[in-house]
């Protein structure tokens, strides 16, 4: 039985990874949960998984929380301590890493310090904190798996391999809902427009980082931190049809892919079961069909990325071969920058516009922790005034 | 320095080897090379490679052999005792088997009971006398490393992995030049039609093989070998592009593909070199390409095998549930009649037509050594016997 604790169990990775746990109940119990607002669902996973600690956004929200539950069986905490508290004091093997921004960032941190394994799917603490991160993690032994399906995908590629044999990384990208989009109408695409993505189910952030390809920017970002490597040595694909992830490229010419229909439950029961693999082939039947086993032909595409179309991309290149804090400047100006067009603010073209700008006006610091959350802040607050400015 | 015996020096598979071990000077020395007619051919290989034993098919050759080399320094041998001593008593510390048939079963076999790694390209040693030869390899610890794109590919992608993982083992397949031919012409195709293959160099009955699709069912029957599984854990996908050579199937329904451009020099130098990797990406440039690496799209296809266009198929996975010694028939009867197809003696249809009349004939053995070479010989005999019979 591994005891796993759900930073973020009310958002869309958190709820399917409930899912996993709920069809896995000898492998797993929950032992701590951590949500934000949505103080109705997180009553209804506590009431299910029995959690020993559960923590919400606020006093207010810890209230409600406790007056539906038996708080002599079950603690109730909220804010940046009750992050911390599920973390690292709820008895938790395995933390699930799946907040937005840097919010669980300094619980994540105190995790991997005190040896807990964690399966990070929050990638800005990935992008924005991956430096210190992985470093306290190799010097305490906590191991840190990845969540994201391409990271997912070049972990399962790297197993038996030796990093000293591999000649570049490969992530691919669907392309989003705008990848043959007339150019020129790009500017006015609609919040509705950037919110569907073709084939995956997500949270509404990470499907608008879809639409402007920022999410495979981060991801850039997110791969030099998990395999230890530079932006030089991973390359983007077009894969439309999201059933191969990731490709990894040997020096002697063989390359391995792994491949999956769109589900992240996948990668979830992956990260939280390894070693072991589940014995629950949720997404395999629209995986064979795809793979021609389902007694009809299928195809599989690879496309060149259009960095013109999505300057997100170039962004993110330039923000991982710089370092320090501008991957962190780079993700929350893209967030503020992101919330603003979800908010009828700004153009959608505008969105990489105002992480370019961000990034210009960055002055580079090392990746500490305490100036990468400066960076964040600053960025924020940077991007926010740019768009004041440009309403006014 | 790794010492490399090959049998079957001036085949396709011996003669990219050799492309391979001159490419990486540093990493391989020669020690024993055997072919059998093509003295020509082998005078050359024994003067650039320098290998202590050198053996051909007959005494004739022999002492032609001799008269082009120094005696004093390298010594010649021939026939069944020759590729004994290239296995086993050249210095070899892995041998390659490289030749046709059961030519150089017994040496392969001494080899792996003296210990001797073996990379084995001869899919007839490993299809006819694969339990015996797997067992022995168990009990001495002797490596056998497949040679065979697709074989290499699952090799590759069980790297890392733990057997009770897998679910199922597909194999590609291009589907040969006949795959969208007029089925009623299928009788009337030539021997010069069937020694096409749209994306392999390979030698000529690899390349007839291919066109039937037997070389797909033997495949069938080598993984089971290879990878200790039943035929019904082994699957077959038409992919003409030959670009992915195997998927693995794993029971959480993630899938790992091992995709290079067709060039028979990444398997050869994989197994020799295992467990590194060859720095020498031969065949990286196309393969990027059909990644989509390469500045344009590309697509890979996948489609359901067609076993009544190819009835060798359900031959194979019936020798493979039948197991003892019906294997060795039907690589030993497809080997007769695919050669009396060359000769213009039967028709490509005869092929298969005369492989299944030899499984329906032949009485089980347990699969021994003895029992093998006796049930190759009945199934030569058996074969020539029908296609006599029918000329008559």
């Amino acid at each position: 039985m591994r005891a796993v604790a759900i930073l973020g169990s009310t958002g869309s990775v958190g709820r399917q990874a409930l899912d996993v746990i709920a069809a896995n109940p000898h492998r797993f119990k929950v032992c701590g949960l951590a949500a934000n607002a949505n103080v109705g669902l997180l009553a209804e996973q506590a009431k299910q998984f029995r959690p020993a600690v559960i923590s919400c956004g606020s006093e207010t929200h810890a209230a409600e929380l406790k007056s539906s539950l038996d708080p002599a069986v079950q603690r109730v905490e909220y804010g940046a301590r009750g992050l911390m508290e599920v973390a690292v004091n709820s008895g938790a093997e395995i933390v699930l890493a799946a907040t937005d921004g840097l919010v669980a960032c300094r619980a994540v941190f105190a995790a991997v310090e005190r040896s807990i394994d964690v399966a990070l799917a929050n990638k800005e603490i990935a992008v924005a904190a991956g430096e210190p991160l992985f470093a306290a993690a190799k010097a305490s032994g906590s191991k840190i798996l990845p969540v994201d399906s391409e990271h997912s995908a070049v972990f399962q590629c790297l197993a038996g391999e030796r990093r000293e044999d591999v000649l570049s990384i490969v992530l691919t990208a669907s392309g989003g809902p705008f990848w043959e989009y007339p150019l020129d109408k790009l500017a006015s695409v609609t919040p509705a427009e950037a919110s569907v993505h073709p084939t995956w189910s997500m949270g509404r952030k990470n499907t608008l980082d879809s639409a402007t390809l920022m999410n495979k920017g981060l991801e850039v970002i997110e791969a030099c931190r998990f395999f230890d490597t530079s932006p030089n040595r991973i390359e983007i694909v077009v894969h439309r049809q999201s059933i191969a992830h990731a490709f990894v490229i040997f020096c002697d010419g063989s390359v391995k892919a792994q491949l999956a229909a769109p589900d992240m439950r996948m990668p979830i029961g992956f990260a939280l079961a390894y070693p072991d693999r589940l014995d629950e082939p949720v997404a395999l039947k629209p995986t064979r069909a795809v793979l021609g086993l389902a007694g009809h032909s299928s195809l599989l595409t690879f496309e060149p990325v259009d960095d013109v179309r999505f300057p997100a991309i170039r962004l993110a290149y330039r923000a991982a071969e710089l370092g320090g804090t501008y991957p962190a400047v780079l993700s929350a100006a893209n967030e503020e920058a992101g919330r603003a067009f979800l908010q009828g603010k700004i153009k959608f073209v505008d969105i990489g516009a105002l992480a370019a700008a961000a990034l210009d006006a960055h002055d580079a610091q090392p990746a500490s922790m305490p100036n990468i959350e400066e960076a964040d802040r600053w960025a924020r607050s940077f991007t926010r005034d740019a768009i004041d400015a440009a309403r006014l």
